[in-house]
């Protein structure tokens, strides 16, 4: 498809470059162009060969053209527990509501579960997912067969899954095809032991290749850690040789200075989440301080248990307004800054170097948003109304490698959503009675 | 106009009433009837009288209808600031960007800019809102003009308004139209002398009515009030007998036992705004504590300066977060009560006793909530969904005073909301140059 999108406001997230009025232009999977008329124009007059018979021109009436969110932290499948495990201590909520359940989950459901998730992200302006779960062939089905792009990491731990089976995940799922791919990485430090991140390590060195999990997203999940081996999660890991390829930690809301030393030095990316921080009460991440340290920080919404929502709006105002609480100061943390968090610095941790921003050559994953709500009016300064005002619905079109996903409401991901529905419900059933 | 409403999910707010499935019934600004298939049958075979032909009869498709939420702070006019003011520390915020902005708006620039306030509103299912601002005249014209119900009281200080102003809106205002309303209050302790509270405790006296103001916001009001009158700003106020009615604060983030004594004593209402004091780093409302002593918490948005968002979606789920983090407890605030808060407890605070919750006799301000949309699947418990995962892209429609407002995205206000946009446009230019 040869997709031509003009009349649009532009933000490219490309560094230093302002919003503009101008064209995007999708060939296949990729951006062929992006500029103003003017450069259009010029573009065409050096390269008469690129000039296109277009399959569909749209009008984007001055809406925003942007590269669409990356969500660094998930677990799709978990909107089967959405509304069944809230306002419960944190102890209950995992041993009660969500382990017991998860120990029911076949593959078949994980692949429905995460088809759901797939249906909202879309709604919320997200091209891909970093995720995490139980059965990643099954996951990376879902992905495929919607069209979203997703990385994934394991949750190997002392309970499920193995080593083994990450280095098979790692060599099947990488290459597979156009939507998925994998990185090394496991549950957490407080689920795995000290053999079995050994044994991790010696896959890092292998592939060479970064490594990521869950880390010191809770104090006491750090405090056990210390008495265990006197080092701290990022610590220990990074003194097993976790870190030699870079990597990163989903949540890492307690952190030290010395932690914070070793992240710059191995080049390791937070991924914050601040919606699940807050509704399990885990604690506030220091923003402010990754700035400061020069650590790259992206955004994710964790899973639909914990959260309960898929929407990077809320996580975007969620992470300057916390940090803004946090620091007790209301200059903490731009909305610039955090706007690239949840595009670029996602892109990037997420190895997916060719979704960060708008240009030629780069991966078509752009969505479009409304500027002619109330809530985007007036447009004093569209980078501020996206993180402080902005709303899922605010998003008019969801573009995945070239492939118009969402658009005015409407799905094109293969199936009926309310197919996915009856199938959510009947594994609700089956598992809930 | 009579409309019926048939096959809904119907969420009535009424204690101990569950969600069923059913009907609801509007004739003219009040609702008929509420209930069950089975209910509604019996009803007209005891009143046949009541049996109506109908102007319009909509099919719910098993969607959601419960009250509309109820904005219990507002500044509608500082749509202006929107997005011009952001990540500022807060008396620079004040100083620089709010207050000479201010200074230099008409009655009508406020008339314009209540009204792209009230597009917001409607598409977060607000069908009433708790108003301070300059022009209390044209601020009612423009709620009555676009037919949104508005509680209105004054923001008296020392630099602007006078009592003698506040009696005089409080007399025009109430009674004028079926959509205004006006409650005494003034700005806030800091920017009022005693002198003038004084007048207003005989207003107070005089009318036996409650009275309102934004109370201990900041930590620094607070103090700064302990050093002037050796009393928090709830101890001074009530010491001059303003509480004697009734009435309550807006904000209300740092309190003592003492205060919360005393507002448990004069059964006044918390009015809380967890966007707001997020983003300005104003702090945690002490939401449980609240709870524990028996004082009525409602949720404003605060203006859109200081939020900048006007969305009940977002200000429930931060209710609750904040409280979660705030205590260190994922089970703070249930968000049963969070719903109750956003609905019963505004109308309350409100003095809208009619809208609190859908009965026969009640006012018929009514949304519909689209529970066809991924976030809102499963459909495992609706009352957490609207809290945790519900967005302002799951309102279908807004009613006020059995008037349908706002439905599909499409608004009936008597104006397009274009020619908002274009006069709000219009006097940024000016304003803003």
């Amino acid at each position: 498809m040869r997709i031509r999108f003009y009349n649009a406001r532009v933000l490219t997230m490309e560094p230093g470059r302002e919003i503009f009025l101008g064209e995007v232009w999708v060939v296949e999977d990729r951006i062929a162009f992006v500029g103003t008329d003017e450069e259009g124009r010029q573009f065409c007059e050096k390269h008469p060969e690129k000039i296109l018979i277009w399959d569909r021109e749209i009008d984007c009436k001055k809406n925003l053209l942007m590269p669409g969110f990356k969500n660094a932290h998930t677990h799709s499948a978990m909107t089967l527990m959405r509304s069944k495990a809230d306002d419960l201590p944190l102890q209950e909520w995992l041993n009660e509501q969500i382990f017991p359940v998860e120990a029911k989950l076949t593959g078949e459901d994980i692949y429905h579960l995460s088809k759901l998730a797939v249906l909202e992200y879309l709604t919320s302006g997200i091209t891909a997912c970093f995720e995490m779960y139980l059965t990643p062939f099954t996951v990376a089905d879902a992905m495929a067969d919607t069209g979203m792009r997703c990385v994934q990491t394991s949750c190997v731990n002392n309970f499920s899954q193995s080593v083994e089976l990450l280095e098979e995940y790692y060599n099947k799922i990488n290459g597979r095809d156009p939507y998925n791919s994998f990185i090394l990485g496991v549950h957490a430090e407080y689920t795995c032991s000290k053999e079995l991140l050994e044994k991790c390590a010696i896959l890092t060195e292998k592939y060479k290749a970064p490594f990521w999990a869950h880390i010191q997203e809770t104090e006491s999940e750090t405090k056990e850690c210390l008495e265990r081996y006197g080092m701290t999660p990022i610590e220990f890991m990074d003194s097993l040789g976790l870190f030699n390829y870079g990597g990163g930690g989903y949540h890492v809301v307690w952190t030290n200075e010395k932690d914070r030393e070793i992240m710059k030095k191995r080049g390791l990316y937070v991924v914050t989440n601040p919606g699940s921080n807050t509704k399990l009460a885990s604690g506030i991440a220091p923003i402010s301080e990754y700035l400061k340290a020069g650590i790259p920080v992206a955004i994710g919404t964790d899973g639909p248990a914990s959260n309960n929502c898929l929407d990077m709006f809320r996580e975007m105002f969620l992470v300057t307004g916390l940090s803004k609480l946090k620091n007790m100061d209301a200059s903490s943390v731009d909305a610039k800054e955090v706007l690239k968090m949840a595009t670029v610095n996602g892109a990037r941790a997420m190895g997916l170097n060719d979704c960060d921003y708008l240009a030629e050559g780069k991966l078509a994953d752009i969505i479009m948003i409304d500027l002619d709500k109330p809530n985007m009016q007036p447009i004093n300064n569209i980078v501020k109304n996206l993180v402080y005002s902005g709303s899922k619905s605010n998003v008019l079109m969801t573009m995945i490698g070239g492939i118009i996903r969402y658009e005015n409401g409407e799905y094109n991901i293969g199936v009926d959503p309310h197919e996915v529905y009856k199938k959510v419900e009947k594994i609700g059933k089956r598992i809930y009675g």
